[in-house]
């Protein structure tokens, strides 16, 4: 039995992380905040952030599970490294000098970061890396769609799918990082190398990310869907039973499955 | 049997106009025209452009069809007026005052201006209008893929479909014309009403077409693609067959169909 | 303010129909019955559903909405046309002799029956006979796909799309039905005018139906996916608004839109 | 520079085959044989394939290129190892017995047999195989589209894919090799660890293969297409020139890769 500390408990992931832990064997929500007052989220009484350093101290949980924003996420972290908490994190769009603090939090405390807990993204990243080692001179286009209440573009499910290519290409051949172009408009011709990058926002479209590679009149796509928002909820729990124990460092969720 | 002249004839889509009509009974190529020098298409001499309105003369064919760029897709077929031949215009891209000399040349013959001759893409019109108008208030999104030599974006035939969805939105609602979003980047929430277009370039694809439609936890596709450039120049030609003896005017290319 | 009553309370389709109803404004569940003993759902009691004459008798609910099994379903519209009660049923894969009796209830009750209660469905069927009738000598194929724990195939939308396809062959060309073919393997080449249906069952997949048609180098493919049942549940608690106070007789979704 | 003999020079392929060598440097066809009589293609006469034998130690070719059926590839393959020279079979269907032949003829010369010459293919088939070993509980389905004059189903390409997707699962679980469903009807419903298979037909579309991984309200999908022949093409004579000068022995297109 582990005991989980949830942040961002009245936002959509932080409810879905809740509702996860209450369905599962050996997972104990032992306390949730928000930044706002919110009511009981699955009989789960939600307090404020604000005494998150103290409820910790208080309550000693076993490990934070974290879907919120840069800013406050990465204080959250740095109060789970002074209360020897592991922390999970699945918030996106870290600052440089964000990274650099949860980096130092990782000195004391287990951190796991990652874009994406599904595991399908996961075996998406390995079959995309595998893809473009076949294909390296074919061209990269990379489209995602999610709802239209996303403010942030391209997701950061994407930029870690964009990471991947570069990494094959400059082992492959040294090749540098590709330009990214964020939509085309009027003249405006392909350059050679450049990966077009495409975010789509509709209706609420939980979460698709598909590359595209072509050449010599063939396409290769490659796609992962994900129909609810459980799927993250369930691959961030399973990280968070994996962390719990293992000594202070950053780990991804590849290194939890 | 018709008499065709086709510009642009050393380009990809007049040699496939040429080889088209070569295949096709009831069809000949009287005579073919580029820009710059080059050998017999599909056994058919190709001359200068610039002796176009003297060929038109002389050879008096029954309509000319054109693939070419703006500038001088304008100028063939305001020669075409002058000589009474009817013209099948597959251009795109001209603009406002180029297309009111295509009105006024169509006063004297008939001019059939399309964005696309797939009848597939007539289809796939008539399906978005349908789609559009039973759930109007879903999110749309626009994504073409075309191969990576094509300069402009989006296509000329993503233009049209964005027209069609305007125009099925403002019968409807009295809706105003969407703003157009190219490709979103950072931080770019999506305004209601808005459709994001996306023009995808990769390797030698034909051409794809997809409308997509969200809302409720539901999302259609709809999707044209092109698997070789054969599909535009048999459309063309069944264009100019058709278009032969009508009265002038302006026409399109579901008036064919 | 209407009264629903939901049979099948314990199935899935059931609880999302009573949860939908919860989230509603102008929607009570007055009652809820299911076959086997289950806890209440969304706060509401489940009684038995042998009591169900009695319990419409003795609650007078405005309408019932009904997700079960044609067995079953077909009692629960008799008892409904006993005690003057409407009926909305999503359940699928009645007999002929089942919907003989659904037609008999019909006489004194309205009774709206459909294979899917998707919004967007209603849409694709009307893409799908635009798209059908533009090109009517294309092939067609028609793909669904849904969960691993479905036990019947086609899906009921996926045989409502092959008789809307029917149905405008006809009108067009006095074309008779399609051969409908499930599957090939070995040698078995395409008859002109088969319509090929592939039943896919993988996961937890919600609900996908892609029809694709094909000629002259060109492909059309018109798709809808759903992502969670609450679509169905939202359209059906729609069409049981609608239907409350409709004179008797036998309706479809699309009346309801 | 290397002499290429091709066989079927009339067919599809074939013709392919022999317009790619005539654009391509450093490949010249010595030698085209067909089983009807044809006229030449790109130039080159066509003979007749009763007299491969002797054409073949008349004009001594470095390779033989064969797309056909499999009963005269076979003979056609035991030509080549009479002859001593190297054979590309791209020819699918083989029996048991006419497998043995094969390997019997690669005694003597090399011979390299693929299901698939796109570059492409080889990519999926990497990424298939990283994907299913990502997640290998995941369902699996397998959809092919081809044209509607192809008469086996499903595709050489189908079988190589559900093959590598055994292999994989045997690897990871010693898991026996998966049923393979044929399309679904009526009550029947999927069977644990059973892989549906999907063979569409329709128009003229050259060749796609999607496969589906599903599980956890996820879903991946890894889709190759190829929009011309002439990918095929390119890739026989790409593993000819690799073939050339090669030991005996059996090779696959991956190892010219």
């Amino acid at each position: 039995m582990i005991d989980v500390a949830v942040t961002g408990a009245g936002g959509h992931m932080g409810r879905e992380v809740i509702e996860a832990a209450a369905d599962r064997d050996g997972v104990d929500v032992a306390l949730a905040v928000n930044r706002t007052s919110v009511g009981p989220v699955a009989g789960v009484p939600v307090e404020d952030e604000a005494d998150l350093p103290a409820l910790l101290a208080e309550r000693d949980p076993d490990v934070l599970v974290d879907f919120t924003l840069p800013d406050p996420s990465t204080r959250y972290v740095e109060a789970c490294a002074d209360a020897g908490v592991a922390a999970v994190v699945g918030t996106t769009g870290f600052s440089e000098s964000q990274l650099a603090v949860l980096a130092d939090a990782a000195e004391s405390v287990p951190v796991l970061r990652a874009a994406n807990f599904a595991r399908g993204v996961a075996a998406l990243r390995r079959a995309v890396r595998e893809a473009v080692a076949a294909v390296p001179s074919y061209d990269v286009e990379l489209t995602e769609t999610h709802h239209n209440r996303k403010r942030d573009a391209p997701s950061g499910t994407a930029l870690t799918l964009l990471d991947d290519v570069d990494e094959v290409r400059e082992e492959r051949d040294s090749s540098p990082d590709a330009d990214r172009v964020h939509g085309r408009e009027g003249e405006q011709p392909r350059e050679d190398g450049e990966i077009g990058v495409h975010a789509r926002r509709a209706g609420d479209v939980t979460g698709e990310h598909e590359l595209l590679l072509a050449g010599n009149h063939e396409v290769l796509t490659l796609t992962h869907r994900a129909e609810s928002r459980g799927v993250f909820a369930a691959g961030a729990l399973d990280a968070a039973e994996w962390l719990v124990g293992r000594q202070a460092g950053e780990y991804d969720f590849e290194d939890a499955l």
